[in-house]
């Protein structure tokens, strides 16, 4: 047989196989068969009329796609629309909207450093935030996990520029990072705090203004916060918000903004929709921080072991990484869709169930899903 | 005053005002207010009802957003579909949908590569690839631009996994990669083939299938496509192409697809309408073509120095970076847009316009775009 210089990658395939850690595409239909506490549709928008009405009107009104790069054909009035709005909720000076919150945070983490910079990442930010900091041209320093005296330790003695970056909620255990602390530790030394809020936006804050805002750290002049608009607005893309220097330094600079093209008008009107209805509906926010604590409370008052949630993320400890998969296969079977985490997405090597607390999430919703976990978990995992 | 940590912006900013070198946004209303030259909506499709409805419909039965990642919660079987459409149109066994054509380019740079492997990248390949290059853990030798012999030296003697990775249009001068060189080189030591179809896809090959169908190189074990939906398809998106093992690799390894949201319903519909209405009516990739060709030849018959063109797009020499600012602008202010291009966006430092040859421009239209572009021409450009 010939040679085919992707011959390896089967020899990779038999050893993920081997290791029980195969991933493969399972694509869902229109119609809900399962009860979602996998998504991140935090606040229950995607599917919200107001928002997917948002999205064919700017589709209709401004085409399918934004043709080209935001700095050539691809800015329209509504994503400038959709900035000024994300900047005035989130309490911020100036925002810059990306196709994706990947791109978000490899922006700011590229543009904001140099060769002489220093950044100091948390063990457990999002993939997005490592790559960043992978193609920076920058030192990386990688610190214990919410731990702002390793912060300060990290940044001791650095000369030049530094940037302390954190997810502001984490992804996977759903715990907020000590952003005050954080905040305190840049200042002493004249760091730049750049905080993801991902998973804050929506949920975290009056009315869901996001962990930035909840801190009273948005619009101060050494902060940046990236999100999503494909968590809690239901949406696709991401955003930068910072000082306004800082925003068009970004619209200068950043490559994977000028390089790109500009977010599909659908999207962008859609994320603009949901900000409308959060503002007007604010209350979504308590919400969902209070399905939370519910499943919190009744997966642990029922035995098994979870995060205490600082926002909408639940995640509950699984004994082993086949285990998790055959947990959440069981819930599946049952009509439950959980997140099942696993190595190697989890740096920490443990693996978990990671429920979404929906703000849209009904009593007896709350009540069967925790039923349904309860029932099918592990014999060892409480 | 008080130190900020982003002080430094406004030294930058005051550099890029010193040297001519500004960008600043400049967002467009619907109504199209000047004649557009400038966009990569090469076959005009981003408002062609078929496609805005085919967007319209899918944000409505799908909602506004696809909820998760693609492996949690974000495949739907609109994404399979579109998946198996772009597959069977270029010819290649399999397809992965990514938010964008930059997070496809990234992925298939860092997943197919290793630590021991060499990555051979065309000196005036797109950001993308260049940062894909960057993020991968493999070397990377840059070679002259469009040289299969600099490919054949720079791969000598390199022991262990190899990919050679080209634009198959480039960007800036439209000017097509000699991929069937390319490929044979490749062939001679046992490396893959990375081709970027973004400017290809819709214009080159029967009915638009692409430069590699063009070149016969669709389907290949050894070769790999990547793509976006934001051109020729008017939507946003982008894709990889390649053997069924290679997209099962990536599934399981691409951290731009595993770790970012899948694409929104509504710009995956598009697409899908898009490639409907391209196998409906195939006589678009050959106008485009056809367009590029008469504004080449009325340019060049006027005296203006331009690169002959390859695809869609047609690149006009400047004599420098302000004046290639003024033309621009004296264009617009006489109703039409073009492309601008300049230092640091081209690494070889010559500022030129980008002159998109859409396929749906009337004849009318034309002439009056070359008097414009002509009339308001550098005394030293031709």
């Amino acid at each position: 047989m010939p040679v085919s210089p992707f011959d390896w990658t089967d020899d990779e395939a038999r050893r993920r196989a081997g290791a029980g850690l195969v991933r493969s595409l399972r694509p869902r239909t229109a119609a809900p068969e399962l009860l979602d506490l996998a998504s991140n549709d935090y606040l229950g928008l995607s599917r919200h009329a107001q928002v997917t009405e948002a999205a064919v009107e700017a589709a209709r009104h401004w085409g399918a796609g934004s043709t080209g790069s935001r700095l050539v054909t691809g800015s329209t009035t509504l994503h400038a629309d959709l900035e000024d709005a994300l900047a005035r909720f989130c309490g911020f000076e100036a925002a810059l909207v990306f196709s994706s919150g990947y791109a978000a945070n490899l922006a700011a983490l590229t543009a904001l450093t140099g060769a002489d910079s220093l950044i100091v990442s948390d063990a457990g930010n999002h993939a997005s935030v490592v790559d960043g900091c992978r193609l920076s041209r920058a030192t990386t320093a990688v610190v214990p996990h919410a731990d702002p005296d390793a912060v300060r330790k990290a940044l001791d003695g650095h000369r030049g520029r530094a940037v302390v970056v954190t997810d502001s909620v984490f992804s996977v255990d759903g715990d907020a990072a000590p952003l005050t602390a954080l905040a305190e530790a840049c200042r002493e030394s004249g760091a730049a705090l750049l905080a993801d809020d991902a998973h804050g936006l929506g949920v975290l804050g009056e009315g869901g203004r996001g962990a930035l805002a909840a801190a009273g750290l948005a619009g101060a002049d050494d902060v940046v916060a990236t999100l999503t608009l494909s968590k809690s607005l239901g949406s696709q893309g991401g955003a930068v918000l910072g000082p306004a220097r800082v925003i068009d330094h970004l619209v200068n600079t950043a490559r994977t903004f000028i390089f790109d093209t500009g977010l599909a008008p659908a999207a962008a009107g859609a994320a603009l929709g949901a900000l409308r209805l959060l503002r007007n509906e604010p209350e979504r926010a308590g919400r969902a921080r209070k399905v939370a604590s519910e499943l919190y409370e009744r997966l642990t008052g029922a035995g098994l072991t979870a995060v205490r949630p600082d926002a909408a993320v639940v995640s509950v400890r699984a004994p082993s990484a086949p285990e998790a998969v055959r947990w959440a296969a069981d819930c599946r079977a049952a009509g439950l869709a959980v997140g099942c985490f696993r190595p190697p997405s989890v740096p920490d090597g443990i693996s978990r169930l990671r429920l979404t607390a929906r703000a849209d999430l009904t009593e007896r919703q709350i009540v069967a899903a925790v039923a349904t976990v309860v029932d099918t978990a592990p014999r060892t995992a409480s």
